[in-house]
């Protein structure tokens, strides 16, 4: 079981996938709770580069190389072992964050992309993709009612940041069987419960609360 | 002119590069000295996770992809703008750098680094490659004589340095119009005049000392 959170900054991915594994424990599961660019220690220095503010001239095909370089070893070090294992994932961006952002945001070629991506996973895709959308503006309202988290892609245009969205969308609409949007604008309660409902009907688990 | 030097750690390139940039610019050149992975804020930072020893766990994905996020940035940051200027650039390791170590010593796919290589490079090739041939052995003795050296990739098994051997012998024998193979075993001054000759054979240039 591979489960992915993808959406914009701001949608609240890192706290339902906090609530999303710990309600998978409480079944039963022994869940691996992790997150991308991150979740193992290379993985956190090339993170280290990309966040940092003052990285002004980081061209966007550096960012695609090294957000996909973190996610090389992110696949190698805990995703396949994980599921080697049979533990159950439940991951903070993958893939098609960088389709979104990099692809959409920044604008370059996906077909590029989808290779560098097959290179980096060994063509290893989730079972499940939730897209926790949210209208451009308030994602970015959240995030800057907390400035200590506003890092070098939240200063970029609404442009760019609606056509992450959009790309996100046409994802999810492309391979409605393995994705799940959920509006992500509602409250927190009523986000959780709808990711729930989503697991239970795509890996048919049995209805408990 | 976009000089690059390649070959083994071991084969004298970061000295024959300071002698040929120098020869250059005593002929009148504006020359970029510049080297791989780095030559950029970025890539030196992308250099010290790749070069540090006790990173055991990196994978073959990774390490190729941090090297290609590296030379994206570098082609923006540096040697497209001097391209841009008309200054001559002589580089140590570029591209083939990368199907040399993590196509023939890591066995990774040609094809998918080939894609990575002209997504990182936007394309950018030298117009000449100078190929610092050396047998396995003298270039590990030369490294293995200078402990403050030694580096992850030193330490890899005599095979993989001899698939970088060939797999670099093959890259020069399958183009021969933009690659001059020159035997690195030869003392320094012997190597330094090789490489005058093949710059000023294939930039045409007027024959001075």
């Amino acid at each position: 079981m591979f489960i992915v959170l993808e959406g914009p900054d701001g949608a609240g991915k890192s706290v339902q996938a906090t609530r999303l594994a710990e309600w998978l424990c409480v079944r039963g599961l022994t869940v691996v709770q992790t997150r991308e660019p991150g979740g193992t220690a290379t993985g956190d220095e090339i993170r280290a580069i990309l966040l940092q503010s003052d990285h002004l001239h980081l061209h966007a095909e550096t960012e695609a190389l090294l957000m996909s370089a973190a996610r090389a070893q992110h696949v190698h070090e805990v995703l396949l072992p994980a599921l080697e294992r049979g533990d159950a994932i439940v991951c903070d961006r993958y893939a098609d964050s960088t389709y979104a952002y990099q692809g959409g945001g920044r604008q370059l070629n996906m077909e590029q992309l989808a290779v560098i991506q097959h290179f980096a996973t060994g063509g290893l895709v989730p079972n499940l993709r939730i897209l926790l959308d949210l209208p451009v503006e308030v994602g970015l309202n959240r995030r800057h009612g907390d400035a200590g988290q506003i890092n070098r892609i939240d200063r970029e245009s609404l442009a760019f940041h609606e056509r992450v969205r959009q790309t996100f969308l046409e994802l999810a609409h492309a391979d409605p069987s393995s994705w799940t949007i959920i509006d992500a604008s509602a409250d927190i309660e009523t986000v959780t419960a709808a990711i729930r409902i989503a697991v239970v009907a795509h890996f048919h688990l049995a209805v408990t609360s």
